[in-house]
């Protein structure tokens, strides 16, 4: 059984902070927040969590594998370095959107995202020591088909961003809607979800609504481990697997027997 | 009449050097990418032009004002500093898909995007001195009605970025078709596009369509200017009327009335 | 009794890269160099370590608190990311100085700084579990009386730059030689020193020759702990102590305080 | 003969920044630090200036080529997208020491660098368009010979460290006092130095003032032009040839000649 630790990663105030006293030069802004989610990703990822970018002022991290004093170092080293403070609300649950729901709550309850009191605030339950187990994360990593033959090298790259972008819409929705899963455009044509316990038929399945719904032919790499670095690993092997045996759907080794082939 | 230049930023053969040996750390290929994109937002945005991520191996420019020079002196200090190289293609045409089909076309021609002998192209077509003009960048800043009241501080991330999300869908889509404009997510609630001439009935359809089409309410503020980064804060300024009258479009003052303020 | 663990951080090959094929533009070459030793001060850091630009191809560590593991991942990160890759030569000794010759005889062993076969050695040894003291780490952290007062407001900035380099080439010789400590400029007027075991005396002595020698007052807090940033933070508070009591030397709590107070 | 215009970047009231409300981790410190600097050096290296690291609070760049609205534009993008600010005064003169006196002096009368109400300043003199000439700005280019084989490969790694300190600290005290030239150590074994009008005579009898005062030999290439990146590449090759000719001083071709290489 699976067992998520999201964080909500939120700019403190940040809208108002942009047009203050005037609106800020936009290259500026995207410069900050693109830097600002690097520093996360290195932070988050060195130690084995994942991060996404989402809408850049609110980010969510899949954080197993890290403790509250690792979140409170991270908001600590962010407000040594930027002209911005964040938020950081966990959650834990079987489930990731409410691993997530509750991590948002977290914030929620301490005050609005633009209330200019409300800073750096450090809201939620952390899996214990204890509670870490090999099944705990699962990933899932998508990717198009064929992305470079039959869009880059052939549609003007907007057309092609077109088409990834709405295969991406669709498989969102679609697991978030059947399974509560989480799923984050990562860039180029790949996609990764954080998921609860799901088979293989209910993989297939998802992809068989995006070709449906959206006319974009995805295949996907499965992986689960205590953390997501592991997980999200062995689903890049399972979808190196895809590409050389032409199937869709890869589930990675089971826990055990990654920690067999790991010894 | 609108003239813009579109710069297609491409990452060389990057998809199979993401899995050469072995795949590579997720968190290390998001830190390199996101990195990537906030030089280029600092190269092209201290020149007065724009860049968005859009698929982050695949970027794209408004690069009014910037000259072939400044193309390869990007391309030379990011092959400087960076285990990738980049290509770029440019093209020039009132209306911006078409430019940047013309831009896209220039680095197709060269070879395939995942060639592992094409590196580091520099094609296509530039505005020359004579062709700068204050009507050439024509920038439309749109975001979302209240998204923090309704969104942010009552849903759960994820299901707000649904809904900022099925927004950016809807209106990329939209005014692509109707209009040959590209609209990029530029993190928050903003969209931020690059149009062709388009009167004030065009955006308020634009809106009234993504309101039907997806239940999300939308404001605009447009701006015209030479450069990107002129126009672009004309259309924020613009957008701050929106908020200060409750208006939902706001076209900014007609480049005449620009220099005349500036001077 | 101390026990310092010093990592040698040594970019492969590096000088025959920067001028090839043909010498790199300069300012290329400092922000490669300036961003690399910027990531390692955020993965040592955030672990507790701190690292010194020293000569930017050649940089020093200490790491007490980082394992092989840690070292193995900082190695990996930066080939992901870096067109260049970097070699970690590890020692522990009483002796800081002591601790960095084995660091840095692991990597000479392995073969020249410049041999273009010789990439990404990992060497030496690392303190176990058992041998984390609350002793093992001695920072004391110098800065100049009145530095603002009486250059930086006063000389242009070279001559300025000229008095504090004076005072810091007096001191770090000074302290390599009598104690076998490593002295680093860490910017503005402050020098951070990895020091063995000294009394007051000791340090009051070279403080005294720095101002005989090169005409430069100093002034030193420091700490003891088991890791850097906690030995470093101690000092930095002892040195504050020093502004406000006009003191020269302040040596910090000794570590068994150093426990009290923080329960 | 030479005309430099120089820049002094002040980080403003910096010292009592880093220790409010608590001194903040050393890590996070030099991680701002060198990140500023690096963008700095995109900034001003992309337009074909120098800059140095220097105190990293005060830095000095040679701005041959930057007007004022680059030094404006650099203040904003600043201080849009770190905690601090800026401020920048310049200077123009034939003699780099009195170019950076004027720089210096129009921040030191401003007020103290540890003012709280004196931020972003920009004052001083930037040379007109008539004034930029071929002539106007010399960059000399020295290395250690050997220092690899001699040091590096030899040595502990600071003991390697101290050899070159000295020697740069023996370079920048001589040719600022005998010829007003600033000297900056750029890493490695490297040393790039601003210089007015100097004969071969001159490079000489600082490279044999080195080598009998610290024992370093060093060698020069030169390079003269427009601009630091043009000159400072000139000085490279010049220093390319030193090495394959055995020489310790080469010249590099004077203006006219480059210009005529060039065409």
């Amino acid at each position: 059984m699976t067992n998520s630790q999201l964080t909500l990663v939120q700019i403190d105030n940040y809208g108002p902070w942009t047009v203050t006293p005037n609106p800020r030069r936009e290259m500026d802004l995207q410069t900050l927040q693109s830097r600002l989610f690097a520093d996360l990703a290195q932070f988050v990822g060195s130690r084995d969590g994942y991060v996404f970018f989402t809408r850049f002022d609110n980010m969510v991290a899949i954080t197993n594998g890290l403790d509250r004093a690792d979140h409170a170092l991270l908001q600590e080293t962010i407000g040594n370095r930027y002209p911005v403070t964040i938020s950081l609300g966990t959650g834990v649950d079987e489930v990731p959107v409410a691993a997530l729901e509750a991590a948002t709550a977290g914030l929620q309850q301490a005050g609005s995202a633009q209330d200019c009191d409300r800073r750096e605030v450090l809201a939620g339950k952390f899996l214990s020591e204890a509670e870490q187990a090999d099944s705990n994360v699962r990933i899932a990593h998508f990717d198009v088909n064929d992305a470079t033959g039959k869009y880059t090298d052939q549609l003007n790259e907007f057309d092609s961003f077109i088409q990834i972008e709405q295969g991406y819409a669709t498989l969102m929705r679609y697991l978030r809607e059947e399974h509560g899963a989480l799923s984050f455009f990562v860039g180029g044509d790949n996609i990764i979800s954080v998921c609860p316990t799901m088979d293989e038929a209910d993989y297939r399945n998802a992809i068989d609504h995006v070709e449906t719904a959206a006319g974009v032919e995805l295949k996907v790499g499965v992986g689960t481990a205590s953390t997501p670095h592991v997980a999200g690993m062995d689903a890049k092997h399972a979808l190196e697997e895809c590409r050389h045996e032409g199937t869709a759907v890869e589930l990675g080794r089971p826990p055990e027997e990654v920690d067999v082939a790991t010894d």
